[in-house]
């Protein structure tokens, strides 16, 4: 992976800033955030505007560039990504490390007195907004907004925003229907005494329609808002999609509604003057709620005094609570999942020795099982396909200037998923095809310690995700190793494979409790630069526990493993392990045998089917 | 207990509420927050405004009273106790419970349209002033600033402010002077570019000029502010006491100085219009630093554009970091405590079976102990002595009406600590002077399989505390049980035995990292309502730790007991204890038996000596 040459780029950009053309006055410094105009994290090639003046293109930076500087903050999975691909006109500032300064602090030290920092305020967030002036400001310098996009204007390039068609998903995947999610979102307003609610996230608009899209690589989302009055719906979305008449049907587009569930479809780019109508229109104690996470162009057209922001909206939260038909949905597609990598992993196991398999072509392999299972629609993340150092890079990707080769001799570590019409997967696997080192396994049973430490965790009902994440670096810590990211994150149901208001991670603080329903992820890792990476993940569901005393009837909570994939046991070393983790394994594996034996043997596939068997072979500990 | 009657009180109140001697407009709803003008959590007799209107006396709490309602909001250590000290005129508002409204979102429910809310100014910490004031202004409300206290205006017999003595503290007891730390405040202060830093806790002005007073029961503070500029330094305090010659030897008042290092006293009241006329005087970036928790009324003093605010200020992190010569004072400290505590437990066990002694008699004891003890000043915090149902009332303290006497058949909780010249102490331990129940000592032995977890956890370096909080909960939870109360705060060096920025809590976001110096509580504990009470209580120290690869060189930590006080393991059922948490207490019995053994012998307290010897004989465990 060579750096991007920006010189060029930068002068290009450094002169816009300056040209009254673009801007009213000319900002010193200018932000190029990552996402788009919903705060997507998975983004499409038109809005991957950091990427295009930086180089770097993992899923989380910012971009800072001023008259003297360009600087890339970005957080611990991206950190030798960020260097790898960036050239030295960049600085990257390594987020979550005690000397990394603020932006805005940053932005203070270097800036001369009175500056100007412009961003689109199409792009930034208006929490983000808020913070970021505020601290600006007391330093004497301004945050203002460009309306153009300055990177828009120097890349000659850039690809059109996609439109592609609608799949409409029916009561057997949804549970719930479009109209009885309006409803319920319509209580939620009334208890809160607002009129309005903007539904700017891709993930909530594709949720509340009960519609999914293509228009992001990975994300099942469409570009669209949503406007949601007490008797009006507004569903702003581009392109002849609305033709297609299972869509209209779906929506009833047609039909004789009832004047509160009418659709009134409006064009994409008519959100900003729609709401600011809305805005213009409001008499006192009419309230338009927003999350806080919404643009700060979006979040500016409802004046102030009329904003309800919150940092969760009730679509997100009621999302994160799967119901009956979606677990059901995730659980069919897990096991489809687990039958898919069963057959990579005894592919893998043939082929490796050869030393013709690369990252890629294992990527590959594993994206062609997972498209042979029923309802396979797309993968829900770049496979992470990773062998040697470049396990390390957290969230590594393969490409051909990085490609290794897979050997008897390296750590291979493979973090991927799919999208299936009835769920989303997100699985990751740490393999050695010959013989691991002492090290090597003492590290990986580390990591499976904490996995297991969260994922047989019981809690009081309400306990947030963020409580759990010590868990999973107990056992790494006792021997001074940790890892720099987060243990887990919500997942939706075929929907983004990262969603909110839950996760476990010592950074998230804003979380929402975990309840009976939600599902996350459980992935603690341990990197060791330059030579592996190590990663077990499972995807779990927040399930009512039985406890002896039971919180005093508050209840409680623990985790099911809704992936069901082999643990490498090569990799364990198991005096290292408990009896009660030793347990742990051998009941994890003997499930996989049943659920995914099962599975396998339906689906005739027998060589699989073996490997299974070989695979999930009960752990015996040393007393 | 019987409750305070208030029906006159609140009738008072809500007539001064309207009166327009003391209102400019008549409000609505009055805040009666806990603190006094330094936001200190223990205060003296006549800031008990809250107690006063309302009865209930526990150390945090916040009474709000409208025309109609009167509502307390505190936390679980206080929900029983709060519910017997009130009477029937009062709504207990349970934080920390899933419906429990917030103090603004209550309002909002209850106020009629375009009410104004009043506070005292000089009470109310300026970050909780902002964040009500704007709930209640986008709810159409206002937040008003109200003179004159309205409590005070109704509190006939109100106490006077006290005023005592003070102590002067040596470089043996602090380590460094109090020239050395203005310089070192002036380093910090030129580091934010900052002109000037006002001193508004007490304990941080006792801190930094190394004195101590006894203004405030349990608290060696006295009531001042101090103003430090880059080249004066005033202090604001009342009564002659500046007149005692080692006072002023002690900060050279009377001797020539560099004129940087001149203290101006000034009287206390002086502080606004001193503040103010610093705030009219400032030239452009001239910025004045605060604490985010000073109050409305000084933080208002500094026109906006000028104030630099943080969570805490740089004494607060300075003084969390003991130093070598505090450190060994804390050990000091912790030693002759042990002593005093073995004596009291001696005599428990032979005085309790006859009958005869009381929570209060008990609390006496343990008081009569300690103030044997050389450089003994007075307690840290009023003795909770409590037996069998009173011991669920955490911060329970016993009075006449609730004095139980300690028997055979109840279980003790005393958690209790001293002031010494030397060092502050806090221990809880919780014994049976007869036989534990099965269930009694399975509850203990979840409460010590968690202060273990913390005590003996490993961790990187720049961990936050509250990463720990949930070690200390995982056996309990592990069996459906929990506390609602933090685990651990920060305790002072011959200061207030609560104090920040570090602890370990699921509440504390806002807390430092840990580093090597930080001496915090470790306290979890288990309760059940109308039985009994469980805690154990060690004051540690964060220490470096070795570990096998030291987080690539981060550094690791944990932490070492400076409390050495027997646990009683006849309330340890050992079966459920692992091999390391019985070396643990083997280990750190062996430590009491060593450390304090060798003092009490040299105290010639040969009885306790044989009483420790006994209670530290090592655990047996099962294999």
């Amino acid at each position: 992976m060579s750096p991007k040459i920006t010189t060029e780029l930068l002068k290009q950009l450094r002169q816009v800033m300056k040209n009254p053309k673009f801007v009213q006055e000319p900002v010193q410094a200018y932000i190029v955030p990552s996402g788009d105009a919903h705060q997507s994290e998975y983004i499409a090639p038109c809005d991957c505007r950091r990427a295009f003046i930086s180089g770097f293109d993992g899923s989380a930076g910012t971009a800072i560039v001023t008259e003297q500087h360009a600087a890339m903050w970005t957080d611990g999975r991206y950190f030798l990504q960020a260097a790898h691909q960036m050239d030295n006109n960049w600085t990257l500032m390594k987020m979550g490390l005690k000397d990394t300064p603020t932006q805005e602090d940053w932005l203070v030290s270097v800036l001369p007195e009175g500056s100007k920092v412009g961003v689109d305020p199409f792009i930034i967030p208006a929490d983000q907004w808020k913070r970021m002036s505020k601290v600006l400001r007391s330093a004497g310098h301004d945050l203002v907004p460009v309306k153009e996009n300055l990177i828009d204007t120097i890349w000659t390039d850039c690809p059109q925003r996609p439109c592609k068609p609608l799949i409409t998903l029916d009561l057997s995947y949804t549970g719930v229907s479009w109209r009885d999610k309006i409803v319920a979102l319509r209580s939620k307003m009334a208890e809160r005494k607002v009129m309005w609610f903007v539904v700017t996230a891709l993930d909530e608009v594709a949720w509340l329609f009960n519609l999914r899209g293509s228009d992001v690589e990975y994300n099942p989302v469409f570009f669209a808002y949503a406007v949601i009055g007490m008797n009006t719906i507004r569903l702003f979305i581009d392109g002849d999609r609305m033709m297609d008449p299972p869509v209209r049907e779906h929506l009833q587009l047609d039909s004789t509604l009832e004047p509160e569930f009418k659709i009134q479809v409006m064009p994409y780019g008519s959100i900003l003057s729609e709401l600011q109508a809305v805005g213009a229109g409001l008499s006192p104690k009419e309230k338009v709620w927003l999350s806080d996470k919404a643009s700060y162009a979006l979040t500016e057209a409802i004046p102030k005094a009329y904003r309800y922001l919150t940092p969760y909206t009730p679509i997100c939260i009621a999302k994160a609570v799967k119901n009956a038909a979606e677990t059901e949905g995730m659980r069919r597609a897990h096991i489809k999942d687990a039958v898919a990598l069963c057959e990579l992993f005894n592919w893998l196991e043939k082929e490796v020795p050869k030393g013709t398999v690369t990252e890629i072509i294992a990527a590959d392999k594993a994206e062609e099982f997972r498209s042979q299972q029923k309802d396979f629609v797309e993968l829900s993340f770049a496979t992470i396909s990773s062998t040697g150092p470049n396990g390390a890079i957290i969230h590594y990707k393969p490409v051909p200037e990085t490609n290794r080769t897979l050997s008897v001799n390296e750590i291979y570590l493979l973090d991927s998923g799919a999208q299936y019409k009835d769920g989303t997967t997100d699985v990751t696997r740490t393999m050695h095809f010959g013989t691991p080192s002492a090290y090597e396994k003492e590290c990986f049973t580390y990591v499976l310690k904490g996995h297991i430490a969260v994922s047989a965790a019981i809690f009081p009902n309400g306990t947030k995700g963020h409580l759990l994440d010590s868990f999973a670096r107990s056992a790494l810590w006792d021997c001074g190793l940790d890892y720099l990211h987060g243990t887990g994150h919500g997942v939706g149901s075929f929907l983004n494979v990262h969603e909110g208001p839950c996760g476990i991670s010592y950074k998230t603080f804003a979380d929402e409790p975990l309840e009976a329903g939600m599902i996350v992820s459980d992935e603690p890792g341990y990197y060791e630069d330059g030579s592996f990476g190590i990663r077990i993940e499972n995807v779990v569901l927040v399930i009512p526990a039985e406890t002896k005393y039971n919180f005093k009837n508050r209840g409680s909570l623990t985790f099911e493993p809704l992936t069901l994939v082999p643990i490498q046991t090569k990799m364990i070393d198991v005096n290292l392990l408990t009896e009660k983790e030793c347990n742990w394994v051998n009941e994890y594996h003997q499930k996989c045998r049943e659920v995914v034996g099962a599975e396998l043997e339906r689906q005739g596939r027998h060589e699989a089917l073996r490997w299974l068997l070989r695979e999930t072979e009960p752990l015996a500990r040393v007393q």
